[in-house]
């Protein structure tokens, strides 16, 4: 018998790992091949980064607490992987409540709520079992989901009922290899709010098919009406819940990368199994930039609140200007948003029939009236668009304005087609 | 037939993979139940932080540089999820050179060198294959393999040639399932430097066996002889290579978590399918913190030659002072180091039959010494152990004392038992 030894070959092949894990947004945002009218100027209604036109700057104690934690040269070696002890109990201070109580220990520091969500789902799902995510949701959960090999189930959110879930549709989704439940609470993409009594038919569903939540809720606290925010865990005290967040969305700091994931597990459901894993997992890249941790006390307790109550109210402001303009533009049905940033509309596309779907719509949108907003197919959910409402009130009445011309020129209703202008 | 239905029970397990992930340094380190002696000051020279006894602060420059970012207000929304174009410019511009020439498209930036090879990782190896790590080495390697489901093969590294490589060990674990060769240089524990005709036949190896390279080169340019570090990269222009490094180390800012990948591939064998691999691995937590990124230019650009210097002529009088006297105190064998910023110590076990293994030998040196140092069964390399050598140096010189006494006192030679002094 002879042994033939082949001489090696390059054949460097990316992982099945590197090619699941996949942006969708990414991936129809850049087969989006339209370009802008160059007669207006581009408004970009579709970054969920509400610092990008500068209008919504973070408060000056944030950027004292930063100089201030440089200044002091403490934080510039390793922190443990789940982040500083102290920057710990801030994080437990801040969000502990008698109903909930938070220790440093149930703290994790993360590297945004990206990675929060990445352990907490690498932590509770093994490749084979699924999740329960919403629809339409932010796309991340599934990206991280597939790419760890975790089966993606999408409930319903129902845009009749404010975006409240389809508990019964949720509920059947439930099987013997569901790890967790995903709820978005306040949501990116809807900016809906849920009531508690909602919150406490979710907790139920939990309880009784016994699988625990991971709850987003990194757009916490950012609501229009004063006290409209219940967080989760405080409702329930039997439900193992992960809740994740971050100083992104309501400090407006998104690029520097703090989150957190608080534990909540007051009947040991979770137990030493779920901490210690998270633990593990944390050690693989070390947790957040140490001067942001370092900053997070003063961060958190020294912004002033006239800081948080005027973002929400120049939100709160475009969103009414939003929703009020949008709702009487013919064929498009905009969904009123009760907080977070974004507002979701509806195109009945039946009275616009030269599209093919939500991606077409947008796609001439933007080379007609330089508008671009994110096809709601995105957060696979088509028929709709989303609106970031975090831009320059002028940006918005412009936009506004724009959009309206754009459905009057396409719109075909039946009864309307006649009376409405078009100069196309 | 009858269908039983079964009422759900809470079994909330921690997933595989936050069981496979596992730090084998906590593992040991905290089964070591030595208490220091209460008569002596602790002294830790264990600790991989640069930064922990505040003798080593990073320079003005690095301070100032982020304060401007910060002030700048520029960098507080979201960057790319591979960082800043202008941060990767920055990066490519630091380390490109005629032989190796790199530009942005080439750079990635990470949550510190760690993520780094996560990535690189992630997107070379899938559960299955396999990974050929140094032995002594970094045990991160090993970590986040096993916690992506990769098998680690160990190649020797040998203590009589300054911890260079056994080429043919390495080159004999080669196989068909295996996707890349781990080289770290200068070397974590070794505070080895390797020589450019040692890379060149490591070069070798890999282009032989058409296996990929990814060089860890976090310690890149700490080497004590001027100029005797050289890069992997430059050396070849057909071995595939991903080069990690970061600002930790050279820039004493471990905490701060900026880490990068630079991208070889001028035979464009990873080709775009590895590149675009990484680029959505990125997309998982989105990079590291902005305000870093914004100071990177003026980080690496106006940092003075004097402060790197300095780092290194205070470790190398540290390495000298260490490595002399433990070369004269019986029963150890140090290793004299050439970079980095540590000393690995070979313990004559024969000559401690007290002790059964490094671990054991290191538990009783923290009972009696308080001096407490990694047994480098942590880089799985028995009857060795670990300095750090970036401790203040009456620290070092203390430490040194201490283990001489120690030593001494246990050590049972066969002529020098008797001439020994030995007050236990
Ligand atoms: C619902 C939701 N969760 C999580 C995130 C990610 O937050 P971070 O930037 O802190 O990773 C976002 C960002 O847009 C989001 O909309
Ligand atoms: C060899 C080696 N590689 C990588 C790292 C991790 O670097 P970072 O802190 O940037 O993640 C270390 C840290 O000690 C190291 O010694």
């Amino acid at each position: 018998e002879k042994i033939k030894i082949q001489k090696p070959r390059w054949a460097v092949r990316a992982s099945e790992m590197s090619k699941k894990t996949f942006n969708p947004i990414r991936a129809i945002v850049d087969n989006m091949t339209a370009i802008p009218n160059p007669d207006k100027p581009m408004i970009a209604l579709s970054i969920g980064d509400p610092t990008v036109f500068g209008n919504l700057p973070t408060d000056n104690e944030v950027v004292k607490a930063m100089k201030e934690a440089i200044d002091s040269k403490k934080y510039n070696g390793y922190a443990p992987s789940i982040g500083y002890l102290s920057s710990r109990e801030v994080v437990a201070k801040y969000y502990t409540c008698p109903e909930a109580p938070l220790e440093a220990k149930d703290v994790i520091l993360t590297s945004g709520c990206s990675q929060a969500i990445e352990l907490a789902l690498a932590v509770l799902a093994n490749p084979g079992q699924n999740i329960l995510v919403p629809r339409p949701g932010f796309s991340l959960y599934k990206t991280l989901a597939l790419s760890l090999g975790i089966e993606v189930k999408l409930y319903n959110l129902l845009p009749e009922k404010s975006w409240e879930i389809d508990l019964r549709h949720m509920e059947s989704l439930v099987d013997n290899k569901t790890a967790c439940i995903i709820i978005n609470n306040p949501s990116n993409p809807c900016g809906s709010v849920f009531s508690r009594k909602h919150l406490q038919k979710i907790l139920s569903v939990a309880s009784r098919q016994c699988v625990p939540i991971l709850t987003d809720e990194i757009y916490g606290d950012m609501v229009f009406e004063e006290g409209a925010f219940q967080a989760l865990a405080p409702l329930s005290n039997n439900i193992p819940i992960l809740s994740c967040g971050g100083l992104a969305k309501r400090w407006l700091v998104p690029g520097w990368r703090l989150g957190w994931i608080l534990i909540h597990d007051r009947k040991e459901i979770f137990g030493k199994e779920i901490r210690e894993g998270l633990m593990r997992l944390s050690q693989r890249i070390l947790g957040p930039c140490t001067i942001v941790q370092g900053a997070l006390d003063h961060i958190m307790n020294k912004t002033p609140q006239e800081f948080y109550d005027n973002t929400i109210s120049f939100t709160k402001s475009n969103a009414d200007l939003c929703y009020t303009t949008l709702s009487s533009v013919p064929g498009l049905c905009p969904v009123r948003p009760a907080g977070a940033m974004y507002l979701m509309v509806g195109i009945e596309m039946e009275y616009f029939p030269e599209f093919e779907s939500d991606v077409d719509f947008i796609e001439r949108m933007i080379s007609e009236q330089s508008v671009f907003c994110l096809p709601a197919t995105c957060f696979e959910y088509p028929n709709y668009f989303r609106i970031v409402l975090t831009v320059p009130e002028e940006m918005m009445i412009e936009a506004c304005r724009r959009i309206r011309e754009y459905c009057e020129c396409h719109y075909q209703g039946a009864e309307s087609t006649q009376d409405l202008e078009c100069d196309k």
